[in-house]
């Protein structure tokens, strides 16, 4: 498997690129040297043509279909896990003995070239152009965002960056994000996350872009945050925002306007690497249990990158000890959530939250 | 409890009003009397002051924030069922021996009058005066829209157009629905859904309803269905939309353009109800096993009932036998829905159903 090394210009990790024996790429980035290399690895991945987009005349927004993802890996055992080092004897989709963080193309990707179906009368479709990639964040299977160490999370936020520099040269939106736990359908327990380069800007990005273009929503959210703010430094804020739609809902922001993880700076990302860390231990402490959240990372859609302020949001979906968030009949059905816990009240709580008794 | 009947004019039920003791509305409606009122019944419901709305800036839509829901009634055990006969010997919200379908105002409403919160500086608030109802779809406790007889769901149409038309004088939005399942969080299984009359057009309806207004949408759908129709009748049909969100999502259309259930006439009602019935046996026998759904309601909000096509849609949250279909970092994160299932693959299955087989 032929590799580059390339020094990241302006950064403090080394990338090196990989093809795997599909075509499909890899990289991985590190501050140290990644060593190891296995001698077999995953057959190559199914066919995934047959992806497209279909427009939705009343939500007014793209339906994006792969009937491909259907077969796709669900909850393997922890010893046939895709994400760990494959070099230990096992296949795998990253044929190294150790690694620090990994990026590679989703083998059953939700965007992907492919005719284009017939026989819908009617019906508006596009090419799914898009790109689906995997961020495996360490090569510790039992790891997760609130015990890897800080230097790592701010690596995290440097490859984020790097992805979304790269990929937004080819695609008007990137979005990177993690979800979280079996209760919302994880289906590799392994610490990754992923990052979709949309072929367009879905309604909710522009949305949100257009109302940061009319006014400096983030800004006036940090200035008037007060009691609801649950850590903050010079260079970063976690709070609770005061409008959160889920119960103990997290933001975490630099407080510098910047479009996306690609334009901060070494204190910044080293802040709200630490903020992220702890606000995922205060959500894990807070009802003794590992919590299922989506993290998304909010950055700027095409055209939008000068009056966008990048946030990471967290939606936790434990609403107490036992009982899960749900989006049923009323979020799905009309797009207005019900919220049990108000946004003060849970900055309380997460701000008592013990560090040390995070499970 | 002093109860007034009043015939429903042009209508086949009758309709008892009721005030329970702590002042909620209950109403029977029925092609038969009711009998049998108990002695007691549930204490006042709590005091549920608090609820109000905020403004989310970047999504550009409510939020409703109600407190006093976290202490709602959580997975009862039958016996403890308060959507049961009262006058059974237990206690619950309808204090008679046998009825057919009643409505009540929610105990834990998430509209309701209450003092706005103060000290959060930049954050638009507003008073949530809405109204929620409890509609129950039968005193069995172990039926569901599948196995009720095609009489009572056309009496459930009936109902909701006469909850639609009446809640519609005062709000601007009625929204009737049901959630089934343990999967999507519902807590009480006794066969029942609800009716929110909002205070705004929600973001969601305006959108579908200009969109109607714009182009005749669903008209064309029905056209156009060919292939995805799964059965159909002169009044009425049922059938996948191409542009599903939802793997088996079913949709349920008059043929005339009526704004709502209030404006269904006797032929479109019933041929409703046993689309509507058969529609739910086929999802319930589709992996041999009851499947959790949303179902929603979609009339015209005020000022769009003389465009606007009303549909019933059903949200499958099944996605293949032991799997979910979850709502997760893209859905949430973008609003742009991933679909495994073809909308064409899931009308023949859905089609293949035996009726007689479903659990």
């Amino acid at each position: 498997m032929p590799g580059a090394t390339s020094p990241g210009e302006d950064n403090l990790f080394d990338l090196r690129e990989f093809r795997l024996p599909d075509g499909r790429e890899l990289l991985l980035y590190g501050r140290a040297p990644h060593v190891g290399e296995a001698r077999e690895s995953l057959p190559p991945a199914p066919a995934s043509g047959g992806a497209h987009l279909r427009w939705h005349p009343l939500r007014r927004e793209w339906v994006a279909y792969a009937g491909a993802r259907q077969g796709r890996t669900f909850l393997p055992s922890a010893a046939s896990c895709p994400l760990c080092p494959a070099a230990e004897g096992r296949l795998g989709e990253i044929p190294f003995e150790r690694f620090e963080i990994a990026v590679f193309e989703n083998r059953f990707p939700a965007f992907s070239g492919g005719a284009l179906p017939v026989g819908l009368p009617g019906v508006e479709t596009a090419p799914a152009q898009g790109r689906c990639e995997v961020v495996v964040f360490s090569d510790d299977h039992h790891a997760g965002l609130g015990t890897l160490c800080e230097d790592r999370l701010a690596l995290l936020l440097e490859v984020w960056g790097a992805r979304v520099k790269v990929l937004g040269e080819t695609y008007p939106y990137v979005f990177p994000f993690e979800n979280r736990g079996e209760e919302i359908g994880v289906t590799l327990h392994h610490p990754h996350g992923q990052i979709y380069a949309f072929p367009f800007v879905p309604a909710h990005a522009r949305r949100a872009a257009e109302a940061q273009a009319e006014a400096p929503v983030i800004e006036r959210l940090l200035r008037d945050a007060g009691n609801l703010v649950i850590e903050e430094t010079e260079a970063a804020v976690a709070l609770v925002p005061p409008f959160a739609v889920y119960p103990y809902e997290i933001w975490i922001a630099p407080r510098r306007r910047v479009p996306g993880p690609q334009a901060l700076d070494d204190a910044e990302r080293q802040a709200m690497a630490g903020l992220l860390g702890r606000a995922i231990r205060r959500l894990d402490g807070l009802f003794g249990t590992p919590m299922p959240y989506i993290l998304t990372v909010q950055c700027a859609p095409k055209g939008f990158e000068a009056t966008f302020h990048m946030t990471i949001d967290i939606r936790p979906f434990r609403r107490d000890a036992g009982k899960l968030k749900y989006l049923a009949g009323v979020e799905q059905g009309t797009g207005v959530f019900l919220a049990d816990v108000l946004p003060e009240d849970a900055a309380v709580r997460l701000r008592a939250v013990p560090l040390e008794n995070a499970p």
